[in-house]
């Protein structure tokens, strides 16, 4: 067979040897695992133990590359992060790949490979794949679907109907870096560099509080970032969000960057934190499980939720109130 | 909330109040079951029964709708009917669209109106989701990705390596529909429109065949048609593929349009048929109980696996030979 050619072409996707070359050489390469099977339509998975979980995720991002990752490491993490945020362990991914005709095979293979060792180290196989090729013009690189499916782990109900006034909310670490780290590299300010996405895997977050008695909820705050999922918090509750400014982690950096640029860190995507919510007595004991974790060590208490005013408040640091609105114009599209 | 706007814009999909509408109002209504449940980032489904199986599809036809289906129809047939060919019977799916702004609502809708009754007909269940909008002019319109999960039924190993020299090859039906269809609906040549997509969920021909002796594979003939099917099996096996031309179904109509606009027909997408191998023995009772079912009436025994020579090649109705070799140049992209 081949070598591959350095850009992708309207013919690797048309089932016929050039798809069978790319699948070969590229995608099964770096992704072999003993239950992938490129001769069959689909996967036999071993039994799932307990209660088989799945979630879907799609990935748009643009640019595919950015500092701390790229549509790879997203993809895995995304879909695990969905599966854990939910009280599960993610075992098994599908794979559906739309690349746009001109891709560079040198790009496509970074992204492979990035997917390949983030789903190795996340204990997750890629059991079933598709490839599309979509002419010059009717995509933007690489869009990527993965599914993960596993089982729960959390012998918790998980769910914001489980909230409760007085209950108190945590974040895992510092918000915005995702969103930051994203725009940076698509609009190439000259900036410093050195802030990166905090894409990861958050199961050992999540793992670190399922046996905690009184915790409520869980998620991740990909698109619209804190502020939405607490808004999503308020609508489902009919309950209040009180929040205290300078206990939310914000990485100096992305502060200024907000500040220069006009965009509110709060509604920018995460992709490695995890916003808790639980029993106020518990809430302690919860912060000093994450703060020992690596990823965590970050984490703060950050507010509460209370009866009324049925809004999400934000308590300045110099005591005023600000209202979050919930998000209706996108602040910064395709970060995910 | 709202009603619906008339075209897709870049707010519903960031995540905020604009997304929310459109789940609730348009993919929730429709796709609604007791598994899907917005507010969880991942769904928890009950016990699978026996040993589970997996398959991924993306789905990026061009035009979305041609006779016969749409992408929706498609992408659920798509991924149940590569379950089914498989062994395997699908309860259920995951749903990602990748939806291009300015989409028109009212399209959007009639796809996923077709999804969901498509879905229903088919015995699954949609249990999760997610939507993304990418920018005008990085998609076309709308691509989608189903994973199906379900559990093996077909107790018989089936693969191309059981394949063996003797062997009888059946198809279910009339070859080439399904790209003639979407071709006509692409170009308006202004030709008869009788012609119809074969798209259609080929669980029931699969079934007939689960416990009949000696089935060794089944394939449903998507990208690159009949010819490719049986280009992966010569290619597996090392052996010989005969085929009888006189003996493959085709629609009067598909080879006329065929042989005006130079396609040929063997390369052609279906989306509703089942290629069978089977012990030689077992023919006759294969093809009686495929021209039982509705779906079968035109199946066909088609041709023989041979051990020389080590290539596909057509016995034409004139007694003549032609060598169907592996498709290259893609005839006809984006049918599936």
């Amino acid at each position: 067979m081949e070598t591959l050619p350095s850009h992708i072409t309207l013919a690797h996707g048309n089932g016929g040897y050039y798809m069978r070359q790319l699948i070969e050489q590229l995608f099964a390469k770096h992704l072999a695992n003993p239950i992938l099977n490129l001769a069959a339509d689909a996967a036999t998975l071993p039994p799932i133990n307990g209660v088989p979980m799945v979630t879907v995720d799609g990935f748009t991002v643009q640019p595919l590359e950015f500092p701390g990752g790229n549509i790879g490491s997203l993809a895995v993490h995304g879909s695990v992060n969905d599966l854990a945020v939910a009280g599960g362990r993610a075992r098994y991914l599908t794979l559906s790949a739309i690349i746009e005709e001109g891709l560079p095979m040198a790009q496509l293979q970074r992204v492979i490979t990035t997917l390949a060792t983030t789903a190795n180290d996340a204990g997750v196989q890629v059991v079933c794949g598709d490839t599309k090729v979509v002419p010059r013009g009717e995509g933007s690189g690489l869009y990527l679907t993965t599914t993960a499916i596993g089982e729960r782990v959390c012998e918790q109900p998980l769910g914001m109907t489980n909230i409760q006034v007085g209950d108190t909310i945590l974040v895992s670490g510092p918000v915005g870096d995702h969103g930051t780290a994203v725009m940076l590299a698509r609009e190439q300010f000259g900036l410093s560099g050195e802030l990166q996405s905090d894409v990861a895997n958050v199961y050992p977050l999540c793992d670190a509080l399922y046996k905690l008695p009184g915790l409520r909820f869980l998620r991740d705050p990909t698109r619209g970032g804190l502020a939405t999922v607490l808004h999503e918090i308020q609508q489902a509750t009919k309950l209040g969000i009180w929040l205290q400014q300078q206990a939310i982690p914000l990485r100096e950096r992305v502060a200024t960057l907000c500040e220069i640029l006009g965009y509110d860190p709060y509604y920018l995507a995460c992709e490695g934190r995890v916003v808790a919510v639980l029993d106020n007595q518990q809430a302690d004991a919860a912060l000093a499980r994450w703060q020992a974790l690596p990823q965590g060590e970050e984490a703060a208490i950050i507010g509460v939720v209370t009866n009324e005013p049925q809004r999400v408040v934000l308590e300045t640091e110099l005591g005023g109130e600000r209202v979050l609105e919930e998000l209706a114009d996108d602040p910064l599209p395709r970060i995910c």
